[in-house]
């Protein structure tokens, strides 16, 4: 089976490494010979830290798709074009393709696939979702039988990373940033992962796959943590929470209507996804049949993000040489519930004036739009004052006007933070 | 596609409603109508929890597997025969099998294997390991390619937990034991889950399908947990962390040599088996260039298990469509190491006369056996005095070498307790 590999560097010069390394094991358990036979770079000239033979390299991507000496493509170039227009032209040419581009899937993922189907060749894409952790195959294959309800995802690792530092040992965000941009964790400019960008595209892939839907990016709300402080993490962890960045994907169980946002979120530390640390990432399922599943693995890293684009790889190449192929049917268009539609319980801290009423105002606020409180906590005393609410399950919508109006009151200083809270 | 169901029980009947309530969604996803036409149970009067039409129950399950309107068998009788002998007549008739039967899988798979290969259909068995938690395909798939190391299993719901209830609660075994019994967590006769059975025979298919090797479950070294007290897990406690039942399975990066054992083992807290609790299992894996991986779910129950099944079943169906069928390629023979030449940390505990000189007598016994001691403390005076150890990581020749001598020890009244520590 003869590969053409569309770039060659955090992942490509690693997938090029293991298939060296292992294509006699791989023969042995499969039957299968992989061999890559032409890889298309920017440069011929880079230094990649593995042996590659000059005479497969080009830096002509559509030479390598057009090559009839290849039988199938992997894209790890990443970003829309030419990613998109080489993995038409794939496909167009009865090609089969694995890739690990999460912004090309979470934009115009439908029109890919959609041209898989019509080729009848596969687009296998394991690696665009918390790196090498197997979870799309398992939606796909083990649970396209299952009613699934929600899906909850730590799936950007540099945030994941950046909360457990605060969590453990009290820092404040910007010092952890700081720090993490220092080991490489973080890029120089964050903000795709810190503001939830990166979980967002995830998270559309995610509802996609979960539900059998056309679900892009643009559908996707986002929060992002840098407006955490030391202090939120220290109350919720008083309540008995972490705060970590959540990818969260529902589908309603009466209309069928699919909420997509990412957030950070305050979840009980009983629960699974709270152990989640560093830069790990998880992916928590919860099916009606099933119940309830975690994936646990590395998020990202060359390799871990190479052994999925082999395991797909190996796929593709024992589907072709059978004349099968894997598919995602046809995904309907989806129903997005926009975030004031979608409910949580919340967590509150609003700074108040000290004084006797207060808390009577600040409820009747509260109640009056519905939304009703679970626990309440008053703490320290003076100018400083703050009451802390966890509220029952209510709808964003009435969250928000709540918030809106405590802006209002003479005796609210300030609302502090609110955080969602996972039950 | 027409389905037989061999068995109509705890996993059989929920299978069969999820059918029944799910048939239109997996037709809208798979274009796949599954309909079950054919039941097989041992009495046709009993009360099962679930509409049947009675003219599809018959108590021949040879004749559902011969029936000519029966495309796919699902085995979920349990047992060895005459399961084995229906997958087999039921594959050399060309019906690919669906089974949860981690007995049957555990001792005869490879002639299973075989007959699937032999006839070119599917025989999947996603239930036969940890219920719901979709485990099987990923290994069989997604890691194909990957090396694997080591997998750690919390493979048994029923231990898992009465340990966490020994934990969380100080409890004593006995007494867990007798609650979970009468919650209906654990079997009148628990033998089988506590003693390591049930886990063994999890721990002989993971490691077949994680290696490549034809592992049964007369390979697998056992140990239960019916010997553990209140007071180990007080101290595995102390010492940073909690006990748990675990399946292991490594193979030796040097001569590829298996071991397979099930043991009480000492789990660091920030491991994420140790936040696996009350009867929910995981699996880690341990992967050379993936790699930590962790699968979290339900390990049993009907509906869980019933959802396994389900995914077999709609993959299995849409193979048969297409002509094509998962291959497991040909499992080498394994090399079972056995458990004297295993590997670990040890924990000891050891209960000593509390007079000068003994910690050099009893450090003397470790050193004799090139047995060399990470930690130690001293616990208690005079009769009751005991000394605390963990090594590094020693043989388990040596390690039993050293238990054997130090029993012999004048000044040793007896060593209270041996725990495998994971590192």
């Amino acid at each position: 089976m003869r590969v053409g590999l569309l770039g060659c560097g955090n992942v490509g010069a690693p997938l090029l490494q293991l298939l060296t390394t292992q294509a006699d094991e791989i023969e042995a358990r499969t039957g299968l010979r992989l061999e890559i036979t032409r890889v298309a770079v920017r440069s011929a000239s880079k230094e990649r830290g593995v042996d590659i033979d000059p005479a497969l390299l080009t830096t002509d991507a559509a030479h390598v798709v057009a090559d009839p000496g290849v039988d199938v493509i992997v894209e790890v170039i990443g970003g829309i074009e030419p990613a998109r227009e080489l993995i038409l032209a794939a496909l167009a040419a009865g090609k089969p393709v694995v890739t690990g581009n999460k912004e090309l899937l979470a934009n115009v993922g439908a029109e890919l696939f959609a041209a898989a189907e019509a080729a009848g060749k596969d687009l296998l894409f394991e690696a665009a979702v918390a790196g090498g952790i197997p979870l799309i195959r398992p939606l796909r294959e083990s649970l396209v039988g299952e009613r699934i309800r929600r899906v909850l995802g730590i799936v950007n690792g540099t945030t994941n990373f950046i909360l457990t530092k605060m969590t453990e040992e009290g820092a404040e965000y910007g010092d952890v940033l700081a720090e993490a941009q220092r080991l490489g964790y973080a890029e120089r400019d964050p903000t795709a992962d810190v503001e939830g960008f990166d979980a967002g595209a995830k998270a559309a892939i995610i509802a996609s796959i979960a539900f059998g839907a056309r679900v892009v990016a643009g559908d996707v709300y986002h929060e992002g943590i840098s407006g955490l402080t030391s202090s939120d993490i220290d109350y919720a962890r008083k309540l008995g929470y972490v705060v970590k960045l959540l990818a969260i994907a529902e589908q309603s169980a009466d209309d069928g209507s699919i909420g997509v946002r990412v957030h950070p979120a305050m979840v009980p530390t009983t629960h699974p996804l709270a152990s989640v640390r560093e830069s790990y990432n998880a992916v928590f399922v919860e099916g009606e049949a099933v119940g309830n599943l975690m994936f646990y693995g590395r998020g990202a890293g060359g390799m871990p993000t190479a052994s999925a684009v082999l395991g797909d790889l190996i796929d593709a190449a024992a589907n072709l040489r059978k004349g099968a192929h894997a598919s995602l049917g046809s995904l309907a268009k989806a129903d997005i519930r926009p975030i004031d539609d979608s409910s949580s319980e919340y967590y509150l801290n609003v700074e108040v004036a000290d004084r006797p009423g207060v808390l009577a105002s600040v409820a009747g606020v509260f109640g009056a739009h519905g939304v009703s409180i679970r626990a309440m906590e008053q703490e320290g005393l003076g100018d400083g004052a703050r009451l802390v609410f966890i509220t029952h399950t209510a709808v964003e919508r009435d969250l928000q006007a709540t918030l809106h109006e405590l802006r209002e009151l003479d005796s609210v200083h300030r609302v502090v933070s609110m955080l969602r809270v996972v039950s």
